[in-house]
């Protein structure tokens, strides 16, 4: 018999970076029923950013959450709705709530990798109503897989039923995947799951790596739609887990038409590696820098990719753009 | 000390592949420039299907060989000049002879997987001229891993200072490709080399197996321009190779230049695995058979997708395009 791998779909969430958010009901309901069609387990809607997140400062989305969450809702019955949502961008009130009420199946709480802590009462509250809850793990390339194994450990303890971490700047090589993969399923007695990006063109060979050290849990997108140089591309995933024996319970026609339908309806760039995709993969910082880092680069006379590296190693996140006009001082001082 | 990786470069050669060998003397020279920038190895030029290769058959080019050869040799000094050339479409009193006069420093002699024997004359001739020569075994997925190291061989044996293998079809996975190049390094004394495609999202990764199992030089594309899929993204394989320790005397930012420039320059549309390249891919068939396998399967009522699995079970290579009709028939009789 072989080996189950559970597959979420966040292409109607992560695709929403690519397009800034811009998906609307009806296009979403499109999806939805393509991927029931195609069975998968779970599909994952919203704000890029998760649930609550529409915003000046990270992006306006044009529809409403619950208008997004209900026009999944009514096209899935076997496939599971999911949603991605960061405390602080959501609050339990308004928007766990709204999830709630609107049917949605699967919760994942998320947080940057080494603030797990601030997840507690969201999983908390969450597993007490008796709904499914994984915790997530961003950016996790920034914490060692010591401290990446630690902060899974308190979303266990908070009553996460499964723990995926995320390479959310597409750093990682395959090594780097199965070694924390390893770690965390040595650490932890639920599952681990993995979300992948392309930065590095690695984001398949990635998945299948945490597959292959243990992870049950793996995330794509068709046509690899989502932030920068894009996700783990799922009909891919699909068809080459198939090819090494795997049972992800996913149609591989019907996901290939999946695919072809969300290229034609809201994907108008098909995510591929730019140079500054490569450039952010490497570095370690969120792609999402660039407009600021050549803007700030051009008028202080430095190469932005230098910026990049410097922010890297000063293990700069979103919300520190102001370390970009620091950096660039820096740099143009040494000139 | 690290270790050296050759890397040549068919961005002027295979990337003609996905503009129907549109490529004009004029990109030809502002590429070379900006590869020769970025040290780029070797820079192969022409045709997609090779010199002499240009027909209403494969596809007219828009300019004459040689007048792309001079164009990338005016502008190419440290960095070597090469070419593909498969006997049949390039003769050696026309085409050699030719690339020999324009000043060609690598000549490539390939062939399909099974079919060494035609290139023993042509690897002779330029033997002995003093020049310098690499075999390539193309779609080399359709034969054993013990088939290749025999063709492969054979090529040695004619006088070939290097033997590179093709995954035309994009249809391995790492383990496949590090199976055969173990097994190549182990027969032959010479060089052995991988040139990837993308229809399984493995190229790169694909490339750096080739790398770890010994194979000494790789095959890459800025943006993965090339035929369907693409092939190995070059620009983020220097980068991937260069963060694992490898040498490839390639300098990253002007190799990130040099893709950015050809993706404004000649690239309308940086390639991605579409539906079809994965059904390419798994099936192992060329994806050029698309067309008119749509057109078939429509006819005859059939899935365009078991068409491909079927013209992969029957082997079907260029050229064979009367199967498809075959299949489509055998198929819609089976319903």
């Amino acid at each position: 018999m072989s080996k189950k791998v559970l597959i979420s779909d966040p292409t109607l969430r992560d695709g929403n970076h690519a397009i800034a958010h811009k998906l609307t009901p009806e296009q979403v309901a499109k999806y939805a029923k393509a991927a029931e069609a195609a069975k998968v387990p779970i599909v994952e809607v919203g704000h890029g950013n998760g649930i609550g997140a529409s915003s000046f400062q990270v992006g306006l989305a044009v529809a409403a959450d619950y208008d997004l969450l209900k026009a999944a809702r009514d096209n899935l019955s076997d496939s599971k709705l999911g949603i991605h949502s960061i405390p602080g961008f959501s609050t339990i009130k308004r928007d766990i709530q709204n999830a709630i009420d609107v049917g949605v199946d699967v919760f994942r709480i998320a947080c940057h990798c080494t603030e797990a802590d601030i997840t507690e009462k969201h999983i908390g509250y969450l597993r007490e109503k008796g709904k499914t809850v994984h915790g997530v793990l961003m950016m996790s390339h920034m914490a060692s897989p010591e401290v990446l194994a630690e902060e899974a450990a308190k979303m266990e303890l908070y009553g996460a039923e499964a723990v995926v971490f995320m390479d959310s700047a597409g750093a990682y090589l395959p090594q780097d995947v199965s070694e924390r993969v390893a770690k965390l399923v040595s650490n932890l007695r639920i599952p681990v799951g993995f979300h992948g990006h392309n930065n590095l063109g690695m984001a398949v060979a990635n998945t299948v790596a945490a597959v292959e050290s243990g992870a049950s849990i793996v995330d794509g997108t068709v046509r690899g739609f989502g932030a920068g140089a894009g996700n783990t591309q799922l009909e891919v995933l699909v068809a080459v887990l198939e090819k090494l024996g795997y049972d992800t319970g996913i149609d591989l026609y019907r996901i290939l038409d999946a695919a072809d339908l969300a290229e034609k309806e809201f994907i108008p760039v098909v995510p591929f590696v730019s140079s500054t995709s490569v450039v952010s993969g490497l570095s370690g910082v969120f792609s999402g820098f660039i407009k600021h880092v050549n803007r700030v680069a051009l008028e202080f006379g430095v190469d932005p990719r230098d910026v990049f590296f410097e922010l890297g190693k000063r293990k700069a996140v979103a919300g520190q753009e102001d370390m970009i006009v620091e950096v660039a001082v820096a740099l143009s001082r040494k000139k």
